[in-house]
């Protein structure tokens, strides 16, 4: 995908504190000599020719052009003429595979040690089909779709991802005994997938057990594939399990190209105040350089980022600390320089 | 609903362990006096006229007189020719609230404490539908069907029984920001509906962001009302978080009647050998005293069920003790008879 000189990235620092823990991330990445240079694109959505607002073209261009991104929280407009930007990128660049590993951190406290799991998440159809009629006054549907491609295309992204990340397990959720036609199918995909794996352990779950499961003992799980609304659920609550959004990285894989970004939301409350922790958006970007294939800088910036949170000298303030988003950024950059 | 003489209850033991706990719940009924005649019904499925297997007619016969019933787990057929009786149940007594109350037990020890929700679910509809089509090969659609009328119905439900239980506050929970039409009726009939209610408290939250918090801090919640499939999930993983279905009760109340149930399942692996524990069942079924108006019997029993547990002398093996189901059961009667 990528050729030895171009290694561009679109970076989108979006709103709210995003543009603060979008410097952070290249302060430390210049720190880290990292080998990339960012274009840097505004996502403020513009008037389309359907008279709905949506991302202006520049932005669009940047990431066909770069095919990897990396992106900070976005506002959600509210009203009738706007489209969810989170959702506009997830379609335009058909990123079917969400990835959300989510590991407890040495030194952050929560009331779970030891969780390692990872959630992958069909990103383009199921419950987010965006299909809906009132059928009469009163009576609304709502369509699930599920494909065959889409779901064999996830599937052989998670088995290929425990192959790639030395994992162990899948796991397959599901409601196929409520919908058997659309989660059956699904399942039936995961399952002859993980023929082609014999090397990954398989099993299914139904979603309510492993919500069940997952607060009792989250180590029983590894990787973890399913449709679209499950995901989102799954990866919120494991997400939880850890410390919260602030914390995790989030990816999401197309057959062109791929954009990482924190999905925790743009926080006005504190937005401007060098007072964000830039972790979530940090880890993303890791995620990017291996997605990428620069390894070697993506262990040290992650190990640098994880010792300044265990040391817990230098923390935000949701992580129980007093420092600055720009202290905290320092610390990490300090550790990668000294690397 | 009830005359002060016909006080029969049907009873459905259901399969595995179901026997021994339903006849421990009637051990217990017996000790306490409760005013009420089990009339006892076997849910095996028969052939229908459709040739496909169902509930037997005349365990629908005794329901629909009695307009109240207390069952057992019951096996899921598996197979295309068999339906859920679970759902079966629900659809035929139109059971349009499914109320499950998880409170933290004294003496039970979990990552939790004081935990106290109770998960109302719209119990009818939505992604329970049943409807599902493959458009061409490999593409499927499954249809959420929300309607006015039941989303008015649970909504109204969930603040009377706010009103009822001295609850605070109701959360609705959805996803209208990707459903916006579906989820977006069903919030707004919240909404509506809590203009009716001024006394309690109000507020929406995303499924996703009500996930997250759970784990984190689940005493931020009180009554929960949202669709089907959310339902399913949150009071699943609401269960874990005070130990599991083996702890909680469940209530699907109807138009004209109301079904409690435990909802774990049949357990197979020690069925008929005097371990399983009935709590989730009795306690199933104090919820069902209450309905009826019995209070009295109800708080005696629930009480000698929560002092047993807190003691931990006389436990089963999934909380942890070494007792039969019939030493258990026996140690409530015996502080049901001295009360
Ligand atoms: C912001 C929202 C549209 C989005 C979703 O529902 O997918 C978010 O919750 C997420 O998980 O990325
Ligand atoms: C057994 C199954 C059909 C059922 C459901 O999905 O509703 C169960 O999980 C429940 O919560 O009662």
């Amino acid at each position: 995908l990528f050729s030895s000189e171009s290694r561009k990235c679109t970076l989108i620092p979006g709103h709210g504190i995003g543009p603060e823990i979008s410097a952070a991330v290249q302060k430390i990445f210049a720190a880290a000599n990292v080998p990339i240079e960012w274009e840097s694109v505004d996502v403020t959505p513009v008037k389309g020719p359907d008279g709905k607002f949506g991302i202006p073209q520049a932005a669009i261009d940047s990431v066909n052009r770069n095919k990897i991104g990396l992106k900070g929280p976005l506002m959600t407009p509210v009203g009738k003429g706007y489209r969810s930007l989170n959702l506009a990128l997830r379609k335009e660049f058909n990123l079917y595979a969400n990835v959300r590993p989510c590991r407890s951190l040495e030194g952050f406290k929560t009331l779970y040690d030891e969780v390692d799991v990872v959630t992958i998440r069909e990103n383009t159809e199921g419950e987010y089909s965006g299909i809906e009629h009132e059928i009469v006054d009163g009576v609304v549907q709502s369509i699930k779709l599920i494909t065959e491609e889409a779901s064999r295309r996830v599937a052989e992204f998670a088995f290929q991802y425990a192959i790639d990340n030395k994992r162990k397990k899948v796991t397959a959720v599901h409601k196929a005994n409520i919908m058997r036609m659309s989660d059956g199918l699904f399942l039936r995909c995961c399952r002859e997938m993980a023929k082609k794996y014999p090397d990954v352990k398989f099993e299914e779950r139904y979603l309510d057990t492993v919500c069940l499961n997952m607060v009792q003992d989250p180590t029983q799980y590894d990787v973890l594939v399913m449709p679209n609304l499950y995901g989102d659920i799954l990866s919120d609550m494991c997400a939880g399990l850890i410390g919260g959004l602030g914390l995790t990285p989030s990816g999401n894989i197309g057959l062109n190209g791929a954009l990482f970004e924190s999905v925790h939301g743009t926080a006005p409350d504190i937005a401007g105040q060098d007072k964000a922790n830039p972790t979530a958006l940090l880890l993303s970007a890791v995620m990017m350089l291996r997605y990428m294939g620069l390894n070697e800088h993506a262990a040290k910036i992650e190990k640098a980022c994880f010792d300044t949170i265990r040391e817990a000298k230098h923390l935000t303030g949701d992580l129980g600390g007093k420092s600055k988003c720009s202290e905290f950024t320092n610390a990490i950059c300090e550790k990668v320089t000294a690397a």
